[in-house]
């Protein structure tokens, strides 16, 4: 039967055409190790889970549309220690996980074949709901060859014209693991004054920066409040990315009022989810500090193995968790399925993100691939031994060299 | 700064305009009975608390997008009580509440432009999801005169042209409380069939007839399983309304593929509330038939004593915990406004929602309310001599009869 074009006309994914493959070697009884998601193994804060267990209402009921008042005020608090002083809870607006607030935004500054910018390789889901609000994305290729940094504002201002809403980054990366700098920011902010438009900013990974790299917000540009809008998510921060809490804060008013108007139609976030995430901001400091040192640690392993490998290429990534890789391989996605389905090392071998997804423009990233360091350095070195066994047999028997 | 038409253009609806002169009305200390609202003051079931309570997992991971194997297993020996016994979990989709099952049947369907058609009066956040994704409704007015039951086919049919994709119901019904028929469903199915267009019916409040009323799911029409969408939520049912989890529910297998592409953008369902929803399908079959016998009694209540105020009519309702009253006055919103204002009898007054906003055509429903039944009978009572003693007022000061 007849369906939407804007759906249907979506194309899957490559990560998605790997699973049946992951499942299968899986059968097999081969250990596939998951460098292709972003799902945490650190254990969520124990006052999480425990605002759970003690979760004592007699009635699961509706919340209010913006968000619990109790979860949005212990926000206020998380965000000063970031510097973020100047906003109250009216500024903040709970959404269903970061994946509503990026709808939201969409949807509210954007009509159909309104244009948004956007640094690519880019957080893919993005894509889908861009074509949902019928939203057409612009890219501003960034390259593996310097980190991935922001890309010349010459190259973004290229891209502006009448249709342009806003900019949209994400920083700490996904999925380059670059950082943007104070001085990026502050580039972009003035040329999305120049040309009256919004930068957002997903800043999820926010506590993610290694090397002793301090963070700077977008919220921390007062000058630019009006034209700012930052998306934020309890999931990696606290390991609870099956809570479904995330947020949208910004000082513009009129933008969080029409917003509201989607919110109120869809009711209220999760209820119990909002008590947990709450209960998770009063997690010791030492909470984060210590997943950090962990992720920084597990960064070091795992690219320190795989930049040993010969026609490997990767610049060190500086924050969340990932990274791109340039492998020497023809085609990452066939390389993937290689892997899955025709070879293991030691009982296992590795499932990863073939990095043309992250692409907006067609032909792009062809032979790179995205790595979460998100499990424990044993599986990350065994990751590391397992690509580098299956690129001498890739290479060898695919690609005859 | 410029933000989309879509969402700015939206009116704020007249039950949300009431909103600060019912917070106002409060603050001056007068009791303010909300028969606005579907939110039960009835206990979600022990069993859904317990699990909640009885959480253990260290670390809230990522589901999968289609929601947890273990609630959709479980939904299917609850629908083979009503007869639903030829499904499997494939057929269902876990949602973000019914409200994000309702987004993503618009979304899959349709394209900016197209046209779905909906009996009005309607659940009235269906014009936001219509309008989010650009979607025309096309109403066919039912009529308090004869309880709101189906217009004719013809009705339906003189709206179908090349843009129509299908027609939504909600039954039991919010907010008519009318129960659409085998019959009526039949004869509707005949039609879509007839124009291949989908039948789309939200059944959130399946269990929700009175007087011994037998429910038929439209699920029960196997002959035309390949054009019906269900919509279903735990909300109304188990009283758990702040967890927002819903469902879709078809045999159309491409409508499923095509709608996980946005299932899979936002990741998953909330975790924790799926685990909650699981265990409230094992609450014990007295728990709904309790909970169903109270609201029926209430019903009793609240429709037998407004049906004895003068100029007040009231066709009874048949299921749902809502129904539409004809109301002797000017405008609905109006009256509503100066009760909260303006009125108090023994402490108390009362708000309910103006039926203009139930109606998609202009004009409709001026002196029209509608009044959800959700709370105990005291309050019920005391909630009809208030309107009746402000309608005597109101008539009197504003009207000046």
């Amino acid at each position: 039967m007849k369906m939407s074009n804007r759906i249907s006309g979506f194309q899957t994914s490559p990560i998605r055409r790997l699973v049946p493959f992951s499942r299968e070697a899986e059968k097999k009884g081969t250990k596939v190790i998951h460098l292709n998601i972003g799902q945490p193994d650190i254990q969520t804060p124990r006052e999480a889970i425990e605002a759970i267990q003690n979760y004592d209402r007699k009635i699961i009921e509706y919340g209010i549309s913006e968000g619990d008042v109790e979860l949005r005020r212990a926000m206020l608090n998380y965000y000063s220690k970031f510097g973020i002083k100047d906003i109250s809870e009216d500024n903040i607006m709970i959404t269903t996980g970061g994946s509503e607030a990026l709808q939201f935004v969409f949807l509210t500054l954007c009509d159909p074949y309104d244009e948004f910018i956007i640094p690519e390789p880019y957080y893919t889901n993005v894509a889908t709901f861009a074509n949902v609000a019928m939203v057409k994305l612009k890219p501003v290729t960034s390259s593996s060859s310097n980190g991935f940094i922001l890309p010349s504002i010459d190259a973004f201002e290229d891209k502006i014209n009448k249709k342009t809403m806003g900019i949209l980054l994400c920083s700490p990366n996904n999925p380059t693991g670059h950082i943007y700098t104070t001085e990026e920011l502050e580039a972009l902010l003035a040329l999305c004054e120049k040309h009256d438009i919004f930068l957002v900013v997903d800043e999820v990974y926010r506590e993610f920066c290694y090397d002793g790299k301090t963070f700077t917000s977008v919220l921390n540009f007062e000058k630019y409040q009006d034209r700012i809008i930052c998306i934020d998510s309890f999931s990696k921060r606290f390991s609870m990315c099956g809570a479904r809490v995330g947020a949208i804060v910004t000082k513009n008013m009129e933008f969080l009022e029409n917003a509201m108007k989607m919110a109120q139609a869809r009711l209220c976030p999760p209820n119990v989810e909002q008590v947990a995430a709450a209960a998770a901001l009063n997690a010791p400091d030492e909470y984060i500090e210590g997943v950090v040192a962990e992720y920084e640690r597990r960064r070091n392993v795992l690219v320190g193995a795989l930049q040993k490998i010969e026609g490997v290429r990767i610049n060190m990534p500086k924050g969340a968790f990932y990274f791109i890789a340039d492998l020497p391989v023809d085609d990452a996605e066939k390389f993937a399925l290689f892997m899955l389905r025709d070879f293991s090392y030691k009982g296992a071998t590795v499932m990863f993100a073939p990095a043309e997804d992250f692409y907006w423009s067609s032909g792009l990233g062809k032979s790179q691939a995205r790595f979460a360091y998100v499990l424990n350095e044993e599986d990350l070195l065994l990751a590391a031994e397992c690509i580098k066994e299956g690129l001498k047999v890739y290479r060898k028997k695919v690609m005859h060299l």
